[in-house]
């Protein structure tokens, strides 16, 4: 079993979070994604889709897309739960898992992926190059206020996204707000409650044990 | 129990499909998109991210997010299982949903959203209002065309999109194309295993009792 991932890029680093906090160990092989590598012929035949994360199991089989990867785990090791238990659980998880990802991560992506200069022609992942479009890393900024906005609202709520448990949802949240600090998009001051839940995940133990790394 | 839907509109569509796979009767709310309802204060008093599906159980819980919804009901009745069952078969269904979503129905949306007349300011769902980006639909269009490359190839090996056994996967990318016909972005001719696959789905009996309706 292998990993292909790329440590500083936020997708790869939700698997590697969510495999940490389940005490799972998969050997990783980096691409670079800073100098186009998923895009060269040796990864295509891994991955016609030119993604990472990409999990490839001993048999040869590939599974690609972050929270399929994750998922494929979560079913062969249930214990501890990161998708929640109870059908309502497992229903918030998603949930608060899909606002992170639509309203944060992506967002977050419109502005970084349409201003640097790296990713020029990088406006969304996968084989086909699409130029940046300036006016939609604009949109990205307004989005990304309006989800911190929704984040502390949430926040003022619950210790962590879905509830009273550590979820996927707040692996995904974590790794937007890092993100965002690629963009000089950090933690507006007033958002109290977010900073907490923050400091909080980033003193657990196995986040701790892998600082993002740039 | 109650789901707030906009009949026409392709995730509210989602929901609908996969409850009538499931053989579970859920009434519905209708809540009018494109007279921009969402955004009224009746509804914002609801799901304040004036987003729809949405679910209200009996005590007033509310989960929002199309996918929520539908794991929600699969944890509680699981059979027939529409998002896999062994671990791999969950991962190629969550891998498969995401393609379809990201690639597929999120790049109909670049279009649509961004050359609707009716969604003038909508360029992203939610409460802030963000304005449309010629650029990101001419994008959307090439998005669109990789998705349906990518789409036959995948066909070509399998019946449905997570292998052998029809699943969630095939909702989200049976409802794609339908929402590529409202910007006439309909199957390619040379997409053969494509429209073998979604005439299979329309076929099906609960797709036949859910006609889409524009």
């Amino acid at each position: 079993m292998l990993i292909y991932d790329c440590e500083p890029a936020p997708n790869p680093r939700r698997v590697r979070l969510y495999l940490a906090e389940k005490g799972i160990d998969v050997p990783y092989r980096q691409i670079d994604l800073f100098k186009g590598e998923q895009l060269g012929e040796a990864f295509r035949q891994v991955n016609p889709m030119c993604t990472v994360p990409y999990l490839v199991l001993d048999d040869g089989t590939g599974i690609g897309e972050t929270m399929a990867i994750c998922r494929y785990f979560e079913a062969l090791q249930p214990q501890p739960a990161l998708f929640g238990t109870t059908p309502l659980e497992q229903a918030r998880v998603e949930m608060w898992s899909r606002v992170m990802e639509l309203n944060g991560l992506f967002a977050v992506g419109e502005v970084f992926r349409n201003t640097a200069p790296g990713f020029k022609d990088r406006g969304w992942p996968g084989p086909v190059n699409l130029a940046q479009i300036p006016a939609l890393a604009e949109r990205g900024r307004v989005r990304v206020a309006q989800f911190y906005r929704d984040l502390e609202a949430r926040l003022e709520q619950t210790p962590f996204l879905a509830g009273a448990d550590f979820s996927v949802a707040d692996i995904t949240g974590f790794t937007a707000i890092e993100f965002a600090g690629w963009v000089q998009l950090g933690i507006p001051a007033a958002n109290v409650n977010t900073q907490r839940w923050f400091d909080a995940i980033a003193a657990r133990a196995p986040v701790r044990a892998h600082p993002l790394r740039l």
